[in-house]
């Protein structure tokens, strides 16, 4: 069988695709585990050096042509990851919908094409959500964004939906909660902050903090949203049945309890490197998002969220092979 | 003051333009009722001879440059009802998607080019709700179509909402009920025959009944529907605020009710004339449409349901001018 994975050069693409080299197999149109022949991450720009068993195609998904080339015709599973952040969407209104929707729709379309139909699980995010909002969300909250990017993840869930109920794919959209530690680089997402206030101070440098250290984030560790990738493609399709979007579990930290944590697990002088820099645009943004949710469906169906914020860092300390001093 | 109307050479676009002849006025961006200096229908045809107050303009709402040359840059006014109807778009998925889809965008794009912002009334649909349904749904239901006309729909309310919010436009979505009774032929909408058992035996031939006699249907008059589209335009952006979509209100009738009504209203011969000519697949989808409804929001905002279906029906008799025998 073969995987495709959109985004697959960004950091959790590129994490789920180590993770299915790990495994080697993946559950097939009939449910049985398959052998994967084939990983091909699609993408922008790629790690250096990259693994050697996994085919890097450069490209970008809103090129009709370049998608339809990309996505091999007996593509069985699709992992659509490829979008512009948050805060990019916002400051440019049309590249936001050029790669978030049109994107999404090329690649929709040639899993249309395919020789039989994939499963594909769509990144949604829980940027979804904003307005009036209840102070729990739940299953039923119903999304009204705030941002662009925030409605163009909940127009692909319907498109995803709408291409399963037709039977072209065997689609899956999960919110994702707000994903901490990223390592790298801070970037243009409006929740960078929420990973640069862990690892930048874990790196020896200053983070600073453009929202009050009351925000609450409601978050999920990188371990933990490749885990869910894999079990939201695993699941049978029967298990979805029409509702194929889930929100994924999480747990929520305000800025304060996790620099607290930061502290246990790394020391003062680590958790002192956290700054407050109070940046208006950012907390514009974050301010629309939703922090506390209960996650009935997605407990239900096997997906789980991290203990806490303190295995969290440890987890990220581990992943990065960080020496604290 | 120009307006612009999508659709209008429809049934309801039709009927809001000569309500708009009528008024002489629409309330302007300051608020203010200002004079309407053209009214401007864009459609693929006419009714013969049109009122030669109206500029009538025939083209393709997913074509370009039709788009851009028909909707002037001084338009004021645009209201949305262009769409391929729901059997339509379940049978032909692409036209489907390129004209409720790709020419929603299309109009959104060229408004957001217009000189000043224009107040924007978009026609969705009741369809927009399906899967697993409350036995009464409210203003909190969320979405779940089970059409991809009802997809498209949803779709369309969030790039309304994601448009407003950037300031492009000042839109506001309506989710109309079934709109009975239509005049002239049936169409492909699979909602088409909730006309057809009045209309049919009212102009003296059999009506032909896809689903049975206790199917329920959430439905509002052509007179009401006219008079919310002008409201939504006329309330002030304040009134929406955040939340840019409002299910309409309307009253629940089951066919047999409706065929009692017009047994009270024309005779039993009249009546006589519905016949139940099972269709699964007309009931496969209207099935998975909503009955029952709290409407509180739109109530709140002074939008009105018909009285009852009598009151429905009689009012079709004026309209259309129809002698009873």
């Amino acid at each position: 069988m073969k995987v495709f994975i959109s985004g697959g050069g960004g950091f959790i693409g590129y994490r789920l695709a180590q993770r299915l080299l790990e495994r080697g197999t993946l559950a097939g149109a009939d449910g049985r585990q398959a052998a994967i022949g084939q990983i091909k991450l699609f993408d922008g720009a790629f790690p250096p050096n990259p693994d050697p068993r996994l085919v890097c195609v450069t490209g970008d998904i809103a090129d009709s042509a370049a998608v339809e080339r990309a996505l091999d015709a007996d593509t069985s599973s699709v992992f659509h990851l490829a979008a512009v952040v948050s805060g990019g969407a916002e400051a440019d209104f049309d590249l936001g919908y050029r790669v978030n929707l049109d994107g999404m729709r090329l690649v929709l379309e040639r899993c249309r094409k395919l020789s039989r139909p994939p499963r594909l699980v769509f990144a949604s995010s829980v940027a979804a959500f904003g307005g009036d909002l209840p102070e729990i969300l739940d299953d039923s909250t119903t999304p009204n964004p705030q941002t662009s990017y925030g409605a163009q993840k909940v127009i692909g869930e319907y498109l995803v939906t709408d291409f399963t109920r037709k039977g072209f794919i065997d689609g899956r959209s999960l919110r994702l909660p707000t994903i901490v530690v990223r390592p790298g680089k801070p970037n243009l997402a409006a929740s960078s902050f929420a990973s640069s206030i862990f690892r930048e101070p874990l790196n020896g440098v200053a983070a600073a903090c453009p929202v009050p250290d009351t925000t609450g984030i409601w978050l999920l560790s990188p371990r933990k949203v490749v885990e869910a990738f894999v079990h939201a493609h695993e699941l049978a399709s029967s298990a979805w049945g029409v509702n194929r979007v889930v929100n994924l579990p999480g747990i929520t930290v305000t800025v304060k309890e996790g620099v607290e944590a930061l502290r246990r697990v790394a020391g003062e002088a680590v958790a002192a490197r956290v700054q407050h820099q109070p940046e208006a645009r950012i907390e514009a943004i974050v301010k629309t998002w939703p922090v506390r949710f209960r996650t009935p469906r997605a407990l239900a169906m096997g997906f789980t969220a991290d203990r806490d914020i303190e295995t969290v860092i440890r987890g990220y300390i581990e992943d990065e092979r960080i020496t604290l001093r």
